[in-house]
């Protein structure tokens, strides 16, 4: 409880590692590589799945559910696929204890179990499109692990669809990806560049793979979600086909797209500070809590009773009610703790609000309101306690959206040659550059520097921006393309 | 779409797999035992926890997400445990392309792996209760398999508690309990008897197994819930242990208990009748569509519009806004197909409610409103169609309760001896008898008649209740317990 936080200027890592364990968060497990998800992290991914899910819907899409398993033959029936995961599979080799004639993998993504159901359910362009979702636990073998960012079992929603054409499949790829972007800037607070990974980072199978990435506080880029145009990639290998309009029995054109409990990992990073957590309101499952200052108090029961009546102002006030979350508020009686212990804990905790009440406080019917994110601390009447509270909650998710921003944005470089790349690449950041997407290049880049080619930057058009100017690498001649490079996670 | 469902009275079992196939619920997957969960079969689980997660809150638990992985020596620490689950287990022996040092179980259950973590974050009588509840698939290897009825993936919650005192721990078993019959008898509208599990049924490493039982419309039980008294049986294997109050080290006190997708097969087979899925509004994805009626009029846009004015007065209607759960109402405009194929396919599906709207209705300023549970047809004012849509939602949760009931309690029956009951148990339906509960008897029973004691029947002080009569089955002289046998899922 009284442990220290690792500040971020000494020890970046660490200090992740500190929050995530010390705020309950999450635990390592005895399973190498597996994490625990502690209530106070899973009320996160709780809040994550509830606005993401509306957003899902409300672009048409159903929720379902598919094995954990899929036969090893499967994932060997898409050539790139395959190779892309065999590496880090996880198999099923004996069950009910008996070896098993064909061995399951437990499903890394279900690409290939999804498209041998799609391929019986789909007859006529008439159940076209075909928009599922599932929300499901995968596994990926990783070597090297971190507490939500990378680890061998993560959650996630996977996001499958069949088109009848080719562009009506791009263009949902596209809608997708924008739905990751609303959703990390509005619910998040999280800003993303969306952009297209390059040959060489795009998804196992696709065609195209859109992606979001995010700025962490020691300037490192955060993949935040995928959103893949497969083609029919899928579709052939599992002859996924439909009866056109036109009498023609044609492949279905595909996308699949996903986000993780990775990003409350890109939360953390983003928001948070050297005394702990800092949670947006749209997805903190604790939104205030009251703590009772009883300081030696003849009459703590009234203490304890205007709590209450605050409490119950607060979530009953139309400006409360009219916020685009629900609200949790507590009020912490524990008696046997202090309320500077309590302070500090709920700082690291990353409750947005915490008010203090005690019998002076009610004597000139007035509160103390803090505010987790800048530490603002004020007296307040009591009687405005519930608006305030309501404005601070729209301010504290525009301001950490605004501040992400402005740091972001801030450390987004650009340079004129490979060498002052490599001289500039310790500061951090994103290097905006041109790009004339060679791989080898690509590689070698990645070997000398550890940066990686986060994404093409795209036009309204979503085709990569072209530039002009020579590659900032190889100096070849444009027209290249932008690009922006990092170090990552 | 124009396949037949088989009538129950023809084939129950054959009725069963035409309803989860043809009302799109479920499919059989290319993995053996394993079934994937359609979109209309996954809304119907949203809804289920959506109300059991709100119980489960209120019962001041919190969610968590433990390892899809067990170490197999983790499951070899709690003898009974073990013996009663290594039969079923699915084991990873290689990942990331070796071979594993230790073998990992895809979970069961998990009450080992999170005991390992209880007795990581457990040190103190203040640490406790600790009341966790988690949603997940688990896999239990099974030879002979049903579509959500047995499956050997499923998807669950299972809820894990800690406790100071055996005392504690016990009434937490109960409380449970209760959770689960009222959530069952006011959301699934499918009446419960609750009970104790003899000890030949009882979970592997309980100390006592309290479960719910439904009877299905053939007169077989399912087993629909259980809520477990793990004393200190895993605690002291994990050595989960906390410094009490008068300084001395103890171990927890211990509950479990779970529901599954198992249910939706239960409402299944509580409900629906030879037209397909009857679904209770409580849990119905769908609440009506509205089926507009062109007639080949000359203006068919005006039926268009009227219809979504409909849709729009009843979302908007007080009555219906008061509803415990959000109503969802569709208009299918869909012009390649007949009305009357539309009417046969959502009764298929289970939609509670139909509208029907055309020119003639609109000029008389009506509308029919079809129910599915009772098939009643009526012609009613378009002004009131908001007021009577909420009326037949209450109506029918309720009266599909009702019917429930009535059903079951007309099939629970009393026998005087063992001939009796062996001449009677093709009947089906629940036998009320006095029980010696002698372990080998139980065995012949079940060898002899394919029936099981479902449960030892509860009094208000949840011990079985004492019947002085002899045991109906052995004629042992009283005191015995009460007991319910039946044939079951």
């Amino acid at each position: 409880m009284a442990e220290k936080i690792t500040p971020r200027s000494q020890d970046f890592s660490q200090w992740y590692q500190d929050i995530v364990l010390q705020a309950k968060l999450a635990d390592y497990s005895p399973v190498k590589g597996c994490m625990v998800i502690r209530p106070n992290g899973y009320g996160i991914w709780e809040r994550i799945q509830r606005e993401l899910d509306a957003r899902i819907k409300a672009a048409g899409v159903r929720n379902a559910y598919f094995p954990l398993f899929i036969p090893e033959s499967f994932l060997k029936k898409e050539a790139e696929h395959v190779e892309g995961f065999a590496p880090q599979c996880a198999v099923v080799t004996y069950a009910g204890a008996k070896d098993l004639e064909e061995k399951l993998v437990v499903r890394p993504t279900s690409e290939t179990i999804i498209n041998s159901m799609f391929a019986k359910w789909i007859h006529s362009y008439r159940d076209l499109p075909l928009l599922i979702n599932q929300w499901a636990n995968v596994v990926r073998w990783e070597m090297r692990t971190r507490l939500f960012l990378r680890t061998t079992e993560f959650l996630w929603q996977e996001g499958h669809t069949c088109h009848a054409t080719p562009e009506e499949a791009e263009l949902f790829t596209r809608k997708m990806l924008q739905v990751y972007v609303e959703f990390s800037e509005n619910v998040l607070a999280m800003p993303v560049i969306p952009g297209l990974k390059t040959e060489s980072e795009k998804f196992a199978g696709a065609l195209r793979t859109y992606c979001i990435e995010a700025m962490m506080q020691d300037k490192k880029a955060l993949q935040a979600g995928t959103s893949h145009n497969l083609a029919d990639n899928f579709a052939k290998s599992f002859e996924t086909k439909f009866l056109d309009a036109d009498g023609k029995q044609k492949t279905v054109h595909q996308t699949s797209w996903g986000v993780s409990t990775r990003l409350i990992g890109g939360l953390i990073m983003t928001h948070s500070d050297d005394k702990g957590m800092v949670t947006p309101p749209m997805v903190a499952p604790l939104h205030a809590v009251i703590v009772p200052i009883y300081a030696k108090d003849p009459n703590p029961s009234r203490v304890t009773e205007a709590c209450e009546q605050l409490r119950r102002a607060i979530l009953d006030h139309p400006d409360v009610r009219a916020l685009p979350h629900p609200v949790v508020i507590d009020i912490d009686r524990d008696e046997t703790k202090q309320p500077g212990w309590k302070f500090h804990e709920y700082e690291l905790q990353g409750v947005p609000v915490r008010f203090e009440l005690g019998p002076k406080d009610l004597d000139k019917g007035q509160c103390v309101i803090a505010r987790r994110d800048s530490g603002e601390k004020q007296f307040i009447p009591l009687a405005n306690a519930p608006g305030v509270f309501a404005s601070t909650m729209v301010d504290m998710q525009r301001s950490l959206l605004a501040r992400a921003k402005a740091f972001r944005d801030s450390n987004i470089k650009t340079v004129d040659s490979y060498d002052e790349f490599k001289a500039r690449i310790e500061e951090g950041g994103f290097f905006r550059v041109s790009w004339c997407n060679d791989r080898a290049l690509e590689e070698k880049i990645k070997a000398e520097t550890k940066a990686t080619v986060r994404c093409l930057e795209l036009g309204p058009d979503y085709q990569p921006i072209v530039e002009d100017r020579p590659c900032t690498f190889s100096g070849k001649k444009g027209p290249n393309v932008r690009a922006l490079f990092a170090r990552s996670y």
